[in-house]
């Protein structure tokens, strides 16, 4: 099926009857131009569904959300950098409102047809007054870039993706911007992700496919350990390709998933590679597992460990962390089964050393993406996690974030 | 009962009839001349029991350990640090029954009244013929010192604590040494600690009270969130002191609990503060929690949090991250019952910001210990985790630990 996927370019722009805005609205009160103030609109309603952070502390834009999709009616997104709008109580719930309204009115929308979404310091309440500025100078027609530069924090570099397919004989696109570096953990992190499509879809196909392409994409992800209280993952689709409209249950909806997961997919291999700090990315491929929830958790538990992570920062090939990650993964192990390779340097079979030479391959460590292999000799299922190295310039950035 | 519980000088040598000895083995190949292999010995049978890793990749002294405690009969512990033993396979087998059988010939006793720890790099076989004429060299009656610095690894400093009660008239002690500052984590992580006593009691006693000791002391220490391969405690009791036989559900065993427990809070106090790179340690009290085990998982997940730790690191009075780390704790929350300050200073209430002054309270956060209080406003059940902060130095020391 992936050969039906096409690449194409555009982001988060590339699907038909997308427009978006964005201004600096001095959401941190600096002195400086940073766009923080993001408007993303379609020119007609969309079926939209979310996946949103597991952490109990949920953040009053994501709260928002969860009211207003699923939908078939959802006609823009708010999103604001610099303040995450999050254990700001009764006040913040009032504001993330606001937004919502105040961009409504700007569109000539009801409030319940914008998303809205906040990413940045938590506990402080939002500079409403700034952001009720921000909001009335917005005007759509912007580049795509100026809108994914006004979602970015900690990120370094903007992270877009796009895809093609063909439905009923129409060109389908699928665009998406994503956002975030730090707080990325399995089950969501302080990143925002914004799809948009220009599918025609019915709404009850999206809430499951959405999830599913999460949990091969960005619920693989880990840059530190922490799910943060903002995470979002919003997917709209417009309905412009003028496609037969996809049912649920049809080789069509599997076809627009895939489409969806592909986008997301290369979203959080740019995530992975934006982690805080990162020098190099850290693929995990678990083979071998008994089933496919073990694979994951056993990708994820290493991809995770702060003590690989260091390992593969400083190209030590100390694979016996590795040993150590999976043994805290929560699955059944059989130590003398394990097998495992790193960048394709054999360093254990059957559960202890090949006796490989470590200067070789700390050698071959030092790449840009490194990749460790693992077969625990159980079963058939496989999964990959993406993460990267831990730096010193890891908790540089982390040391003072607010102050 | 705390107040019948006195501090005493000696550590580990604090009971009577205890004796170790240390030499330099070179399990590392290398020149130096760092102590590296240890011998803790009891003039009489002991009492023994043990609280050991949960990782599922356990080392081989680990599964030599637990074959041989409960016991009434133990009389020594080998220990080597350099070399975890784990991750070695039947060879590592082998390996750790014969430092207990080597151990044993030099004392006169069976190999299974001696126990085995290994502390150092996973996954590299342990070098037999460097131990076996390092087990030679022993000599029993070394200062108690020589033992703690032969099991230490990354370590900076010596981690040792001895308590004493009275039980039947008869003064009892309580000694022991720890080692161990990465690889620490909830349920036990790379550490090492060995307890001595002179209590005479009956092993049935001890099982359950080392677990309850291990649950208010080391299972509330982390460090950097890796569970290790080869964490052991052991707590010995020689009957030296020639108190009446301690019973299983008297008040005499909750005293010598007590008294374990106490050693036990001590060195993992200790070892918080020299977790690797830590430059200031980390209390972090839940209050008002629904239950203690909802307590213990709330403050653990603050004190394990990267993000958190680095903000303890750097001065910054990030008090969302608290926050998003109780989300991520695993129990029920209401976000707007939490109240939280760091120092004594108050930062949230009511689950929002007291609207504190940063700059004062990143002043106040210029401690060595810095102390995280969370009251939940559930309940009456607390709990204490230790931890310390992430730095620059935690990178740099774990980047390149075997090459």
């Amino acid at each position: 099926m992936s050969a039906s996927i096409r690449d194409i370019e555009g982001g988060l722009l590339a699907p038909k009857g997308w427009r978006v805005a964005a201004v600096c609205a001095h959401v941190k009160g600096s002195s400086g131009d940073k766009l923080d103030l993001g408007l993303l609109a379609s020119e007609t309603d969309c079926a939209a569904a979310g996946v949103f952070t597991q952490n109990k502390v949920a953040a009053a834009p994501v709260r928002w959300c969860r009211r207003h999709v699923p939908s078939s009616s959802i006609r823009a997104v708010i999103v604001n950098s610099g303040n995450a709008n999050a254990c700001t109580g009764e006040q913040g719930w009032r504001d993330a409102a606001e937004m919502a309204s105040a961009a409504a009115a700007l569109l000539g929308l009801e409030a319940s047809q914008v998303l809205v979404a906040s990413t940045g310091v938590i506990g402080v309440p939002l500079p409403m007054d700034r952001l009720r500025a921000g909001i009335k100078q917005l005007q759509l027609g912007a580049g795509g870039e100026s809108f994914n530069d006004a979602i970015m924090t900690t990120d370094t570099r903007r992270k877009q993706a796009s895809a093609a397919v063909t439905i009923g004989g129409h060109e389908v696109r699928v665009g998406g911007v994503a956002k975030g570096a730090g707080m990325i953990h399995p089950n969501m992190a302080t990143m925002l992700c914004f799809i948009t499509s220009d599918a025609a879809v019915d709404a009850s196909v999206l809430p499951e496919a959405v999830k599913r392409a999460a949990d091969r994409s960005f619920n693989m992800l880990t840059v530190d350990g922490d799910t943060s209280t903002n995470d979002t993952l919003l997917v709209l689709c417009n309905g412009a390709a003028g496609n037969p409209v996809v049912k649920a249950g049809t080789p069509e909806a599997d076809l627009l998933e895939h489409a969806i997961e592909t986008v997301a997919l290369s979203l959080a291999r740019q995530m992975a590679a934006d982690g805080e700090g990162a020098s190099k990315s850290l693929d995990v491929v678990v083979s071998g597992a008994a089933s496919e929830a073990d694979a994951r958790a056993a990708a994820r538990a290493v991809a995770s460990s702060n003590l690989v992570k260091c390992a593969v920062y400083g190209n030590d090939p100390n694979w016996g962390r590795v040993m150590m990650a999976l043994g805290n993964a929560g699955i059944e192990l059989d130590e003398g089964r394990i097998s495992l390779s790193i960048n394709g340097q054999p360093m254990a079979s059957g559960g202890v050393t090949t006796g490989f030479d470590p200067a070789a391959v700390s050698k071959a460590m030092n790449t840009e993406v490194v990749t460790i292999e693992v077969d625990l000799g159980l079963g058939s299922a496989r999964a990959t996690a993406l993460g990267c190295d831990m730096t010193r310039e890891y908790v540089t950035i982390n040391a003072d974030y607010t102050t």
